[in-house]
């Protein structure tokens, strides 16, 4: 059983996975890729996933067979697991508890070598609705608190298998940045009465040097204060707590966003790795009138980390003005 | 001028240096690499690096000449600059400050190929002492609030040049991870008036599982939630807030732990890439009782990276425990 366990001084909790590998050579990533020219998200290897929780198919086609345009299914590996009690207790000065949780791939595409860019603007709209689907499920489980999804591109970016897919890990805690956007979120409000995303979407519209794109319902912006070069925020224009919450006429339109802003980043940066990570509200709070889900996409171009990991302090050497010029003159 | 700019969400500062490399192609690690066999830092080229602050050479040979065995100059390429006021103000909704500050370079040894784990306990004390040097003198200045020294150890750890070298940059903020300890470290302070370090120091000298190696005044340890695999911590058993505060003669003793631990680690992970980070308390602060600095040591063997960045949340596939055992069996 991996565990959850809480530094005690920052009060930070991490997974200690202690049934993936446990030699310095045995990486989760790494073992997976010894399959060589085997891909399990391939369709016809269906029966080498666990079953599937998810599927968009025609009505007519049974589940775990092929045929399909998107799956989710259990992750094979998982980081946590879905069965049992959370046991919260201490050792001396430490807190831990079961790692309790689920883990679970998002199969995009059945095609092998599409990229989420390359995608009809339907089918990223498959994905977004599969994202809300899973955590519309998954909420009914009151022991879980957080669903993290995310997506590493490339294998420099975290991408363990080549073919196109994301994760959704669900988590008995909030994980910290979400936690500190929460925190720093009320803040304001208690100060203002105002959502601070809200506030710096009418500034960034404002001033118009960071707002990369821009629909009627959504906008896309370099942040004022980006950690990373190139680092792309898209954000509902309404106020909105819950990416779940989406109205669903307006998932299209994210989704052409998301491929818009994917797209114009493939072409300034000649196709870079990146993660996106979406940040959304507790999944058993009510409306928040002061925080505002959001997808936070981050390319990864430099290779400097430890240093940042070890000292929380970032330098970006490309202005967010700069990578906003340069996005806004690349589009299509 | 560089700009320090503040996240209004979660109040963390960032550096956004405006005038290294402002296009994608333009990291300033990449464009040292263009100086293809030719390296500023070994002996014959003193000229090529800016005038040193500070040398370890024979008392009668003359600065900026060779014959030293470590030399300290300012960045080439600093991330801060050390002339000007810092001019706090407000744009809005952000908060921002000329990027005032230092940025300095340790060439560690003469020796183009020397790693530091193959250093002399000496050579490595008089780097540590270098370290201390610089310290007591740039706190001199008021505007600075910490100083953070950290090492890149191999280039997918960030290292931009082959030839071993540490670096210093001082900043008018704390850097968020620390101020996140202080703020940790006070709150139990506050609760229990005694050191949250000294607590676990002593807990884990007790239970024995987390305990890499030790000597009368310092100590190695797995941390119990460990981000990454194999991650140590160095810690100073005694209580103790500033590691330019550290006695004379304990200099040598931590020179030899930072060689045990650094062989320990390249010898169970084949040289694996690496940073170290110092955490120490805020310069202009007197002695803290509820703050203990220490040295965080983190082996970079996975890839996922924007992931974590984007959630600050940590999947560590390696119990302390495991690599703990490990790095004791492969002492010498």
């Amino acid at each position: 059983m991996p565990e959850l366990r809480k530094d005690p001084i920052i009060g930070r909790w991490v997974i200690i996975s202690t049934e993936r590998g446990q030699r310095p050579s045995d990486w989760p990533g790494e073992s997976k890729e010894k399959l060589g020219g085997f891909c399990p998200f391939c369709p016809g290897n269906e029966d080498k996933t666990p079953p599937e929780i998810f599927s968009i198919r025609p009505k007519s086609m049974e589940a775990n067979t092929t045929g399909w345009q998107l799956r989710v299914v259990p992750n094979k590996f998982p980081a946590l697991q879905i069965e049992g009690e959370l046991q919260r207790r201490g050792r001396g000065v430490y807190d831990l508890m079961n790692g309790i949780g689920a883990h679970e791939v998002i199969i995009e595409t059945p095609d092998h070598y599409r990229e989420f860019n390359d995608y009809s603007i339907e089918q990223i709209e498959n994905v977004l609705l599969a994202y809300q689907s899973r955590i519309l499920d998954l909420k009914k489980d009151k022991r879980f608190k957080y669903i993290l999804i995310f997506k590493n591109h490339g294998r420099s970016a975290g991408a363990s298998l080549e073919h196109s897919h994301s994760q959704l890990i669900v988590t008995p805690i909030v994980p910290k940045n979400v936690l500190e956007e929460l925190d720093g979120a009320k803040r304001h409000f208690n100060l203002k009465e105002r959502c601070i995303f809200c506030d710096i979407i009418r500034q960034e519209i404002d001033s118009d040097k960071r707002v990369v794109t821009q629909t009627d319902n959504f906008i896309a912006i370099t942040p004022f204060a980006a950690r990373f070069p190139y680092e792309v925020w898209i954000l509902p224009q309404g106020h909105s707590s819950h990416f779940e919450n989406v109205e669903r006429n307006h998932y299209t339109e994210l989704a052409a966003m998301l491929k818009d802003v994917l797209s114009r980043l493939s072409k300034a940066l000649e196709a870079p790795p990146y993660n996106f990570v979406i940040h959304t509200s507790p999944i058993q709070d009510g409306d928040l009138d002061e925080y505002h889900w959001h997808i936070e996409v981050i390319p990864k171009l430099t290779k400097v980390a430890g240093f940042e990991w070890g000292s929380g302090f970032y330098i970006n050497p490309t202005p967010p003005e700069t990578a906003c010029a340069h996005l806004r003159k690349v589009g299509f």
